[in-house]
């Protein structure tokens, strides 16, 4: 680009997108990240202990929320709502007005491109969520949205309008996002690919969701992004992003939304303790065995039609299906109604068919 | 690495593996693949006619057969094979006595990697196809059996041992794979984006195989692999590696065998005339619509357990399902039968169910 200009140009989606961001600490790893974020809106959703003292570097725009606020805006309901545990992120979800979500772990930080540029994570989230996904047929140039790329020989024309996004999962250089026994078995491995491709995750196909860098369409899909019952007084953690997208991925299938994945990458700082995540982990490790094929075959009624009514039958499934495998997919069962109760409490005007958003259901 | 041996190691596969080329010209572009195909054995099929000699640079190994050499080998069976369009490819699949075939054009060059090293195509096929596939839940890192990657957390370890890879499909940098519409649209268009990704297409998720630069398992699939009617007397070109794909994926998923697309990428060096290809495409062009929810909603009964059953099975849904879209599709489901006949004749011990190559059928 020739020359720099001196006035930063407006960011995409500036008054539109909420960045949303779970902590116990103080937020210094918000200056690596200014140039990108400093014109957003921040909500912080601080987890712990509510009389700790939070610090938010100067000249960002931010509202924070800690336990007694949740528990002050959600009454009896703020039940659903995970404490210490970065489950308690989905709130920021809740409380949200914008239409546009980007959440992001406090250890993570600018990554570099190949050619050493510092990558604007939150642009090319947005740049996936407004351009549509091709879930129905694979396409072998990956995105075939991107500049440089379209849709390759046998590609049916009828499918290439794509469908609207719903969420965009981004990845991690450095620390890739292992479970404990991969950890502890593989202690040095370090993630350095840098895999310069976004696709769609095919109908039908089910991936592992993480929450580090993660951004989301919320009128499309936000009352699907409930984080479950983690950490205190649960007997599991660390499934709190996997669980959300495991729901969500059904119900995008169901009303026709696509979800991408690839970039945009971040720099994971530091690893999680293995022996502290196996003690999180070790249920959700055979549980899963159980969960994903429960997730693989879970069909939803026709006349389903918005998320919240997607969600309130599945968590009809899950309280059916899985209670069986433990009483706590019956709490959460319960959980997962209350959760949409106050998500609705809080956005009223919030229950849109997919119809009225422009999208086709199957 | 330290110092170079000046005693070429033996290449992987060497006894196991036949290149089948599809040709009408002299075959000069071998010179740039001589240090990767040397130590192979080439099967050059001769495409059009037959008296032409074609000239095979000196030091390669090879048999080749013209349009006389296949109606030789094949008698009234020869009808099923293609003439005047690289479709013929298929023969070559058939003659082939190894375990496995990869297929390439003659106008594919070596391409780089971003580092400038010439990428070993072979060796990345190779390599994908020694080792399994993960079709039933993505791995956002991609290949998890990859150097440096592993699967992540969420990914359900019952699924981790992968099943074994049929086939390996590689990309190509340059001119892209387009069809005749996007190439009368987006001439310049050149594919730069060296994408550093393995991964398993999803269970149940169609592609659009391309077979300049392509790997499969001769023992596992085959049957599977015909390039379809094409060409001379056929009223559609430039689907024969769609076709293939289409029912290769079907049976693929159907007896749990695992498709690769990515690495490796050769340098495609020119594109073919759109004009011309649009006048070979245009019915493939609005029959695709009508193909691929067929191939989307074909089942294959539990006991198809060998690729050739499967794939008579598949004919006669043809025959039944598509001969109303066009009388073509009779003729072709007719070759059909006729190709697996050949091949068992050609391959009289050929025919194992799954249970026999170590593979479970869903």
């Amino acid at each position: 680009m020739a020359g720099v200009s001196k006035v930063a140009p407006t960011p995409l989606l500036k008054d539109e997108l909420d960045i949303v961001i779970p902590t116990i600490r103080n937020l210094d790893f918000l200056e690596m990240w200014r140039p990108f974020f400093e014109q957003y809106h921040l909500i912080i959703v601080q987890d712990g202990d509510p009389s700790k003292v939070i610090k938010v570097p100067e000249g960002f725009d931010y509202e924070l929320y800690n336990r007694n606020d949740i528990n002050r805006i959600l009454g009896p309901k703020a039940s659903c709502i995970s404490f210490k545990d970065s489950a308690c992120r989905c709130f920021g979800y809740m409380v949200s007005k914008k239409k546009y979500i980007f959440t992001i772990d406090d250890d993570c930080f600018v990554a570099k491109d190949p050619s050493g540029k510092d990558i604007n994570a939150l642009e090319q989230h947005i740049k996936n969520l407004l351009t549509p996904s091709t879930p129905f047929f694979f396409n072998t140039l990956y995105d075939p949205y991107r500049e440089g790329a379209d849709f390759v020989r046998g590609y049916p024309f009828s499918l290439r309008e794509g469908i609207p996004t719903a969420v965009s999962h981004g990845l991690w250089l450095n620390i890739p996002d292992y479970d404990a026994p991969t950890q502890l078995v593989k202690p040095l491995e370090r993630n350095t690919r840098f895999v310069d491709a976004v696709l769609t995750i095919p109908k039908g196909t089910l991936f592992p969701m993480c929450g580090m860098n993660l951004a989301f369409n919320r009128e499309l899909i936000g009352p699907a992004m409930y984080f479950g019952l983690m950490g205190d007084g649960q007997p599991i953690g660390r499934y709190d992003d996997m669980w959300a997208g495991w729901c969500m991925k059904v119900i995008c299938d169901h009303l026709g939304l696509g979800v991408k994945t690839g970039l945009p990458y971040i720099w994971h700082s530091k690893a999680s303790n293995p022996f502290v995540n196996l003690k999180k982990e070790y249920k959700g490790i055979y549980w899963q065995e159980e969960l994903i094929p429960f997730f693989q075959s879970a069909t939803l009624p026709k006349d389903c039609t918005t998320v919240q009514s997607c969600y309130i039958e599945l968590s009809k499934q899950v309280k059916a299906k899985l209670g069986k495998v433990d009483d706590y997919f019956l709490k959460l069962a319960d959980a997962m109604v209350t959760w949409v109760e106050a998500w609705d409490e809080l956005n009223p005007s919030g229950e849109k068919s997919v119809e009225q958003n422009g999208v086709v259901a199957k």
